[in-house]
């Protein structure tokens, strides 16, 4: 035990200092060199295709074994149409502007000093996720672009597609001059080095984990590097009595069903007590054309026959599959309250024409995402215009929401004088 | 004991669910309404004089059986002076534009929805700070002035003077739009309450530790409520070659002795070793005459006498104090070296005139306040022309440097469509 353990803080001295080494070095390049080891990376990928695809039959013969589930297989599985989208996505994050070439302003105080706030990487950051490979590129790359050294620290399902992409990665950015410890792995999948990883203040700036909600709340109890919580959405669609019934529907349907198993994907319905005899039915009945299961209140389940009753516990499920709850409001406050209690702040909707109305639930709702007649599967970076994400932040500290390039920077503080002293 | 945790629980859930509904409400104030209760709060102060002053003899009594020092006592006491002083600060928040009164920026994506991001509260802000009773006045107020409740947990010694101050401040909040839960005093002084304080997500948006050294490291390790790390400095003033001799030595005194037992206040000096001969004695004197105790390396101590030799320790040492390290290095990147290993990334400066060194110590150094030829003593809210400060931040999420009222805000993303959905 304490064999491992010291091996465990070794692991992490020697992955921690090669980190804040490879980002000393990167914080001082231009865009132009980082971009280039983006390119780099995308030549280390293709030039790597067999070794990935060979890795990936290796993870998914195991995971079979293991009796993964049919879907975590599909999350799992990387194909070369796969592998071509993670290279198109690196050629796209290559386009983007980089954040710390940006400054939030720049003033002359009181005594003649030249105070400029300039945009910096953050350093290390740390990524926890599940077994989908295509995070391992995303999520590097991200971080790269922004002039920050990354740790991973990947699901054990997907060990060997993991380090066969970092290999390629890595042999990519061996051309350039980001060093190729700016991208490293964590090899080794055993809870102990996890838990320590969450604790490593030292050599880590920020850990981001992805994945379901389990794995979150670990991270946000174990660690003390500071951490970004994102993506539990239990999202809601209040529909209000001022609301265009075809719009409504087409909203419901959307955000329910284009990708049942997002962070973004909607969870429950709302419908005013004054409109539910006269919409209720048919946005019903477009929710079980689309194979929704609806778990419905008292007044639902009279006008949804279909509908099976409600438990307290289905207004704060986030189903995550084709299911949804529903329940009768009465009125704008009502609606208000519910969201305020069950919502995660993700992405909240209201469906209304009633200008005062919209305006007021604008202001009153308090997530990262406050939608009037849009769908709530537009909570996405690229959706929002900013190319990359690194996930959806559901916290208030540093990022909210939808997480692109900037949010993978700080800030600091630029002070030119000519011998000022303080009185 | 169980019953104990019981109340515990019950005083942490009274008090959270209070400054939850006053947030909500705090959020949905203008700025004229946050405004007036700025000014009922002075009111409540002027009303409440005798009050706390006698609550704040109280606690000095008690300070002086206990055996606190005189630095402490010092630092506990108010008297009416102080009190004004209190109330002249809040007078100035007035002036202070609310924060969330503006935006991030506006713009329609791809699939024409409008977006805009939007300046929101952080909710509820929970402050643990140690004994200068001001904090308790300052916190409150910057706290408001951005939309957000606070539950302040301050030390133990002084219980009486935040009591009769928070009492002083309801009072006034009384009279106005804002609930008086918006402030709220943690009276229990225990430990046990205050480590569950710390992991209060479902109440507490962020917490900021105001205090020193040791209270900073208790609750970054304690909580699981997202905490921003503030005020431990370790700052250097690297003195290159090509500085102004007599400047170098202003700035020395002054980051050094202005103020001795604050976070930007100076701990070590760094010279070039090309100019120690030259410099040092000079540099040394100066120290000396202030009163300076010198701990230096070899060097130093063969041109300054009087100084004793430095170990290790001396340079991860925050004194705060009338002592200072002292090293001799051997040219720029010695000195970067140094200053990346020993600093707290608080506040660092060169003295220098080569327009390239200078540069370089810019873009070099990774700290939040960065200055040439400006004294550490700068690194402060009111100085950068921030009005207020809560404090200084030295991580790199969501704040660095000095946290103004915009550090006490996050923001939204407001989206208006008109029925887009995800294709």
């Amino acid at each position: 035990m304490t064999e491992n353990l010291l091996t465990e803080d070794a692991v992490l001295e020697e992955l921690g200092t090669k980190a804040k080494q490879a980002a000393k070095i990167l914080r001082g390049l231009s865009a132009t060199e980082k971009n280039a080891a983006l390119a780099a990376m995308i030549e280390g990928l293709k030039d790597n295709t067999e070794n990935i695809l060979s890795a990936n039959k290796m993870d998914i013969e195991n995971g079979k074994e293991n009796g993964l589930t049919e879907a975590l297989i599909e999350r799992l599985t990387l194909t070369e149409d796969r592998l071509t989208g993670m290279q198109e996505g690196l050629d796209q994050m290559v386009k983007l502007t980089d954040p710390t070439t940006q400054n939030d302003g720049q003033w002359v105080n009181d005594q003649g000093l030249k105070i400029g706030k300039v945009r910096v990487p953050l350093g290390v950051i740390g990524i926890i996720y599940e077994s989908r490979p295509n995070v391992t590129v995303d999520a590097s790359a991200l971080c790269l672009k922004a002039g920050n050294a990354v740790i991973l620290r990947g699901g054990k399902e997907a060990i060997n597609s993991n380090e066969a992409i970092i290999e390629a990665l890595q042999e990519g950015l061996a051309k350039t001059s980001v060093p190729k410890e700016a991208i490293q792995l964590i090899k080794d999948p055993s809870r102990e080095l996890a838990a320590k990883f969450m604790k490593a203040n030292e050599y880590v700036d920020c850990l981001i984990p992805r994945g379901g909600a389990g794995l979150i709340q670990t991270v946000l109890k174990q660690a003390t590097v500071p951490v970004i919580e994102t993506g539990t959405g239990n999202c809601h669609l209040y529909v209000h009595e001022s609301a265009d019934p075809e719009m409504a529907k087409s909203l419901l349907v959307n955000s329910k069903t284009h990708r049942v198993s997002v962070c973004n994907a909607l969870e429950t319905l709302l419908v005013d007590k004054s409109a539910a005899e006269a919409m209720l039915p048919a946005l019903g009945k477009a929710l079980l054309e689309a194979g929704v299961e609806i778990h419905g209140d008292e007044t639902t389940c009279s006008l949804i026959p279909e509908a099976v009753p409600a438990t307290e516990e289905d207004y704060s499920q986030e189903y995550l599959g084709y299911e949804i709850a529903v329940k009768v409001v009465d009125g704008y406050q009502a609606a208000i309250d519910h969201i305020d209690e069950y919502s995660t702040g993700h992405s909240d909707v209201i469906a209304a024409t009633d200008y005062q109305v919209i305006q007021n639930f604008l202001n009153d709702v308090d997530s990262a995402a406050v939608y009037v007649n849009a769908s709530t599967r537009f909570t996405d970076g690229e959706m929002f215009g900013f190319g990359g994400e690194i996930g959806i932040s559901t916290q208030k500290l540093h990022a909210r929401g939808p997480m692109g390039l900037e949010a993978l920077t700080s800030y600091k503080y630029v002070i030119e004088g000519s011998g000022q002293i303080r009185e």
